[in-house]
């Protein structure tokens, strides 16, 4: 083995450091802090769990992403973490009791067995929040003006939110009786995006012709806010759920607008591709001319049932690496006092008051030449400790 | 698989519930925060690397430690990592170009295979600090006085301090011109602290009188201070090395003492056991009456060797989940104001405000009973939104 093959470090793996460390350091305090004064409440879960626990529920789409190792104590297998959302699930289904709202908030990393995201990564800070035991709208405009708020804490003001709601889909294909196969044929085309084939395969069905005319023209629903127009002249009367979901997005637009005028909306009302487990209301936040998102989230009520508590949920999840990448967060500047090298317990008690008033003090080990910036000196003037500018 | 099994979570691997996780994450800030005023930098290595990479040089010992997976994108062996230590060694020698000093600080999880430490977990969140690249005692006096600082400020003001030195046992060894396998014998004899067994062993050896008393003497170098002037009046003049080693000692005990009049001091001069990497000055910080160390730490020269650059190195290490355990770390309260539901953007604005103030503002959602304690509450009095105490 070579030296370069010992510092090489693996695809989609890598490290901060000291500045690139510090700026993500200050965007997490941040944002906990953010998310804190929203009343959300931290939560730390194991970096590890049985296989069984991680992949249930809303993480079983995540099992080909789920790094896998042995337990040598019980013979199990475990998985790394690839996403908090089924940890999260487990927690409010376990541990936390009571059927009151719970709002919770996590930041960790995860791993992927193969890459993703904006720049490939399979390793990932994430930060999220999720929130329990509410299924109205409020909940879904609470948890989005929260991931608006964070993008925009983040230094990251002008994000295309992706909005949709999986009811219609899901709702348009029960009314015209679909077969699984057939929805997974039809989500297909409408993922690649594939009109034509789509008419052909719809023609084929057998179906009425306004239920044909349904399927073909939900994929066309898709652009800006006259979108919502659209579809409530299309397919208002359907049925209840669509109606519903239909005033639900208007609701959620609206109200956005209002509190985040910067912020632009794109509606697409046949995407499920990346909602698997989701189940209303489903939303994304996308930079101009960038393929991935850099947030996401959504409702996905019932994700606790597998735990024994099924509840309402909805939540939303970030990369503090991607927002650091992409915003210019500043980091703190203390100032930095050179102090010299020595064990006098006199210069001890002087260095330790400095750095409790918040300087940075580096006290120079003998023959030390500093490299960082240095502002203030500390010199002994006729035996009393004094700090002098720095004369750089 | 029952609902109980989901639940589980494998031995030694724990999650932090609301409180515990924000008093996990108030002694983190706190901690980075002493560790940036000692002008450490913050670096985040990566969770996972190539096993080649992790179990080099300071990682060797960790081989069993380490839970290993399979790259799919390479083919090659990955290991999570069980200590920061090689890490760090590896961005020093790499990323960090210069001869400079580099005081670096880091927090994260590790993960081992099997239990360890105060409550045997396999998940620690691991805190520690390294300094590269000077080799004279003062750099251990600064590494030993930040980890007795971090004990201290997290609310472990007294603790007992372990003090050694690996180069008095090593010396003495090579000065009786010991084979390796004499070598291992007498280490397991000095670990059992099995006194007739060493002295018979000793004895087979064919050493002076001198050298079998040097060696018997050994495992009874160990206790307070005094250990040192009968270390002093048994082994001086044998080698330069043993000589500094024992002033070393002499001259950390007395700076520590006047630094931190609270820390009581043990000394044990034959101890190798936990410093199999470490090439100097070693110590530990323990509780009174419990077994595992609470802190942990000692030069370890040459560590980076392996990654092209051979420097002095000191550091040490600690786990934040076993300080809070240990502490009565306070968590900061702010004081929380309930909203009431509701879109209005007036409504949004104010929330908002009081939010930037410091505030915890929960907007309650429509049906929702609040289960935190609300300090105030935000009315609409005549269209103007007031904050009044809450009436409990």
């Amino acid at each position: 083995m070579t030296l370069a093959d010992r510092w090489l470090l693996p695809d989609g793996v890598d490290e901060s450091l000291p500045v690139q460390a510090e700026r993500i350091e200050n965007l997490r305090r941040t944002l906990l802090d953010l998310h804190h004064s929203w009343g959300y409440q931290l939560v730390i879960p194991p970096l590890l769990e049985y296989l069984d626990s991680l992949l249930t529920g809303a993480g079983s789409d995540l099992e080909n992403e789920t790094f896998k190792v042995i337990d040598q104590l019980s013979g199990r297998m475990m998985g790394i973490r690839a996403d908090f959302t089924s940890q999260v699930a487990r927690i409010d289904a376990h541990c936390l009791k009571g059927e009151s709202i719970q709002r919770l908030c996590y930041c960790g990393s995860v791993l992927r067995t193969v890459p993703s995201g904006l720049d490939g990564t399979r390793s990932p800070i994430q930060l999220g929040a999720e929130l329990y035991g509410h299924g109205g709208v409020e909940s879904d405009i609470e948890i989005l003006s929260l991931m608006i708020e964070t993008l925009s804490v983040a230094g990251i003001g002008s994000p295309v939110l992706d909005l949709g709601h999986v009811d219609i889909v899901r709702d348009l294909m029960s009314v015209c009786d679909l077969t699984d196969l057939q929805r997974e044929t039809i989500s297909e085309f409408y993922k690649t995006k594939d009109l034509p084939e789509l008419n052909r395969f719809v023609a084929s069905l057998g179906l009425s012709e306004e239920q044909s005319g349904w399927l073909n023209l939900l994929p066309r629903l898709c652009g800006d806010e006259s979108v919502l127009e659209k579809a409530r002249f299309a397919l208002s009367g359907i049925s209840k759920k669509i109606d519903a979901a239909i005033n639900e997005l208007q609701l959620v637009k609206k109200t956005i607008s209002l509190r985040f005028p910067s912020v632009r909306f794109h509606f697409d009302l046949s995407d499920l591709v990346s909602y698997n487990y989701h189940t209303g209301l489903v939303f994304a936040a996308y930079l101009p001319g960038q393929g991935n998102a850099i947030a996401r989230g959504g409702r996905y009520n019932n994700i606790g049932e597998v735990f024994g508590r099924s509840r309402p949920a909805t939540g939303f999840s970030t990369d503090l690496k991607t927002l650091v990448m992409l915003s210019d967060f500043a980091i703190s500047k203390n100032k930095v006092v050179l102090a010299p090298a020595g064990n006098d317990i006199s210069l001890w008690d002087v260095v330790s008051k400095l750095r409790s008033e918040g300087f940075k003090v580096v006290q120079a080990l003998e023959g030390e030449v500093p490299t960082v910036e240095v502002d203030f000196e500390l010199v002994c003037v006729k035996g009393d400790w004094q700090t002098v500018a720095a004369n750089l």
